[in-house]
């Protein structure tokens, strides 16, 4: 029988014993932590990177295909084949960890400088007396020269009182240059703000403490909306049908944006009025439908937007709860299908400011395509559909516990991963791609699609069977084909080849767990760009928060939006035939 | 018998048939017209001025002694003496008519150019296409060029379906460099402002067209927070009483606002959301009730107002009916006691930019006391209690129906003016200083106020004795010494003499029916200054007005603000010491 060896995870700081030769993601499992594995822990995506300290068994093969020499040299292994050979501390980024529901919340914001929109100062002042006969506004502005503040009627109404009430010593809010919230006594360390990615499936907030830039908690919930509709266009299309339910799908993303605040200030041991900015990104029926405005000449020729420009407004005038002098912004878009969840992807990636050529791709329900460099940037939207979040596939599911989200396809038996461990329920997006790049390369399927059964069954049990018809993979090349079509136009619109361009993006919540062989092995990515490819996470939630800690960062997502030129994809020829192609699974298009 | 004549009324066009030789005066009672005779139709006083055309009786000594050469021959006449020798048509300012209660209404706003800081700009934009394809607030905007304007969220809620209302035909309502207001076609010619003067006894509203300067209706009501006490003190006691009262106040006054705006648009025939903007002088007790700021501290040392700024806020966020996007402007003040009013004396008398000095006296509950020129402006407050308003005097009374307002003492026999005529009820502030001009004068009253009885009989009959007692004259001693006082005060601290200044312009509804002999007879107004006097009216309504009509001028005062020298006289020994000598009524003080 093996030795007990200890070990501990941080920053829980949660003890377990396990036998010498347990996998740190066992070991984790005992201890009530679920790392994620997307590939079901088959060592087939190198995903679950943990940063171990102590004696680990000697890294295989697998390990080290996965792991740069400074990676291992940091400590850093895969928890699904690392096993204890002792005792050893564990830290397990919160990217590694199993949510609820699947999706990123660490960002890529890095080393944005802290520079907010939103700070506070302390200030003492002199209290007046008759040689020194100011009004309370002057008091206050005396202290923050230069006084150039302006201050809304409820700034003034609270001010004699809460002057009075600490003898002159006050905390100011300032908000860019407005004097917005005035605070008895020194609550200077006491400054937090909120970034929001509002999806059209997933709500992901952030609480972020902007005295020190840190992140101090994260929380996602899915967009209750879509029991009125999968995708943008139900939604808007239930607008359209009534202009009533304008207010209804508005209260409800308000009502799930509350309580992802509720969850971060629990989290974060904090009260919502300490919340004293709100930064939002979303595509833009999702940014129209926060602001209570009306999405519907979105979704018909010529897709026109109320606003496409950087918003700032109270945020109690949606009713969301932080601060109730809080400004809320919603990053600039582009366009009616291209938005700030777009420019916060350029902006965290950086494609902006780089000399040679990126390729970004966000997939999400819209596909967003983003293709430049210091230079130039275009970007198109293309409706991919909610295939890739496991909607419109028999069964399909959402990326969360117990979704097959990996499969292998050896001489017709088949193995997969599945999210959580344990008996799969269903099929999410990236295990779809698995299975048709799979089935195409065993020749199961043809270049056109066509599966030589019906169905390809999966798994089986009494209970269930999960298994791919024709129509599902049908789905699949609708949305794989829109997207890679994307890619062409863009690549001829700017005129490049695919040696010119020197990165891939992936972006999104699903964009980070899809595997380079599969993505290209179905043509989503082009062949040539595989070794091309990086993983870039939740991307457009990463640019609001460098945003809301960084006004240099706001404004050069504003930059930005002025920048891209938007490649409108309806009604041009070459985007059809393209489109024709790219649902094919040739080689080359 | 005389012939009977006919007399037109303009601008009503009544007209009645009276026996040549009939006062304008008298024809105007029989058409219903009332016109303010000051002096009560005595030819003391010469403020009855009407214009005539048609045949009048040639002008006798007092009519030529109170009208210029100029004005004869213009047909200037007043009322009171001028007789209708046959057929004539009169026009009646608007100035010269008695209100319910007598406020002066016109002002002398004059000759500001036209540049208002709401404008409207009508738009024939291009529909959208897929060639063009900008977001509404883009299209709003490009129309504007250049395209620089802030907007609300409301705006952006109702711009979709406003803009295809009119297939993109609109109006857009501009506030300096925000886009305020979207109205669906051509409504460019319907702008309108409100000025307001929100005084303690009175306010005053004025509805004038925008897109032509003109005054189109006035209305005035009594501030009725009268109810919770006559004078600022009093009120500001109230809320310090009890916090809840600041509500009631603010409630209160802002019901009086909403009855003169609907008079206002009664008269001017509009509907009160084509008004666009507001514009408000006060004093600074006023300026924070009704932006329901606490002004408790401005009733204690050091008398602390909480804003002495020119505030901008949105009309309906304190209640005001107008235009729901419009904004309030009140004008800056400068400190506790010398408010947005006293700008607006400066401002519309224009002594911020005579070359030599002129003396202002704003004279009401507060005297207001401002001394300058290009060169330096010097303000005081003092604090002149209501006696010239009639209150804390025995039978005092408001300057309205029955009041006696002109009084001349003939060897012990006592002739009197009566504001509209017939049987007096009391006396107003006007009256109170021709009764104390006339005591000193027939020597009644002695150099230190005390009379040679306990009181004085002006009037009686079976029901009613009207008298000035010891007390009464003890009161205004009081106001006129304090305004006196300030007199010197701001004399002595800008080292000038008497011979230095050039004019004295009396301001307020008060100030424009004073006699000037009685002026100087009590000691009001120094003798040396008697010929310089010259009555402004309503001079900060004026400013009001100027501020609307122009946003050079709203500029202008903020200029004016910073540049005036607040002169504190509270715990000034030089203040009690000419306090104490001009409560006398010494020939030199």
């Amino acid at each position: 029988m093996p030795a007990k060896v200890k070990v501990t995870f941080q920053p829980e700081g949660r003890v377990v014993k396990v036998s010498s030769g347990t996998t740190i993601k066992e070991a984790a499992r005992q201890a009530g932590i679920i790392i994620d594995t997307p590939c079901g822990g088959l060592g087939l995506c190198g995903k679950c990177k943990v940063q171990v300290a102590g004696h680990v068994q000697e890294p295989d093969k697998i390990e080290q295909k996965y792991l740069s020499p400074e990676e291992l040299e940091e400590g850093v292994r895969l928890a699904c084949l690392a096993k204890a050979a002792n005792h050893i501390v564990v830290r397990i980024p919160d990217e590694v960890r199993l949510h609820s529901q699947k999706i990123l919340t660490k960002s890529i914001a890095g080393k944005s400088q802290l520079e907010p929109g939103v700070k506070k100062y302390y200030l003492q002042l002199s209290p007046p007396d008759l040689k020194n006969q100011v009004s309370d506004i002057e008091s206050v502005l005396s202290g923050l020269m230069p006084a150039s503040f302006s201050y809304d009627l409820d700034f003034l109404q609270s001010l004699p009182d809460l002057l009075r009430q600490e003898n002159f010593k006050i905390t100011c809010v300032i908000d860019n240059n407005k004097l917005v919230i005035l605070e008895p006594g020194d609550t200077s360390k006491r400054l937090f703000g909120l970034s929001l990615d509002i999806g059209t499936t997933t709500v992901a907030g952030s609480l972020i403490d902007l005295s020190t830039g840190k992140e101090i908690a994260v929380a996602s919930l899915m967009n209750e909306q879509v029991i009125w509709g999968d995708d943008v266009i139900s939604r808007i299309n239930f607008v359209i049908n009534d202009p009533k339910n304008l207010a209804k799908l508005h209260s409800k993303i308000i009502e799930v944006v509350n309580s992802i605040i509720q969850e971060l200030c629990q989290k974060g041991e904090i009260k919502s009025n300490e919340i004293y900015q709100a930064v939002v990104v979303g595509n833009p029926t999702m940014s129209h439908l926060l602001l209570n405005v009306s999405p519907v000449n979105i979704a018909s020729l010529p897709f026109i937007t109320v606003f496409d420009s950087r918003i700032s407004i109270k945020a109690k005038d949606i009713g969301v709860n932080i601060n109730p002098q809080a400004n809320l912004l919603v990053l600039p878009g582009i366009s009616g299908f291209v938005g700030a969840d777009t420019i916060g992807v350029i902006l965290s990636s950086g494609v902006y400011k780089k000399k040679q050529l990126s390729l970004a791709v966000d997939i999400g329900t819209n596909g967003e395509v983003v293709l430049g460099s210091a230079d130039r940037i275009m970007a198109c939207s293309t409706a991919a559909g909610p295939a890739f979040e496991g909607a419109r596939i028999e069964h399909g599911m959402r990326a969360s516990l117990g979704a097959i989200e990996s499969i292998v396809i050896e001489n017709t038996k088949v193995k997969f991963g599945v999210i959580g461990g344990g008996e799969p329920v269903g099929i999410c997006g990236t295990g779809v791609i698995d299975v048709l790049s799979q089935l195409l390369k065993n020749d199961i399927m043809d270049n056109t699609g066509r599966m030589n059964q019906d169905r390809f069954l999966l798994y089986k049990n009494e209970n269930r069977v999960i298994d791919i018809t024709q129509k599902d993979i049908r789905e699949v090349q609708l949305a794989k084909g829109a997207i890679r079509a994307g890619i062409e136009i863009l690549k001829e619109q700017m005129k490049v080849d695919y040696d010119d361009i020197k990165e891939v993006l992936l972006a999104g919540a699903f964009g980070n767990y899809i595997r380079k062989d599969s993505a290209v092995g179905i043509g989503l990515i082009p062949e040539q760009l595989k070794n091309k490819i990086k993983f870039v996470g939740n991307a457009a939630f990463a640019g609001a928060k460098m945003a809301l800690i960084s006004t240099k960062m706001m404004r050069r997502a504003e930059k930005i939006a002025e920048r891209v030129e938007y490649i409108e994809l309806s009604g041009r020829a070459d985007f059809q035939e393209e489109f024709a192609k790219a649902m094919m699974f040739d080689k080359e298009l």
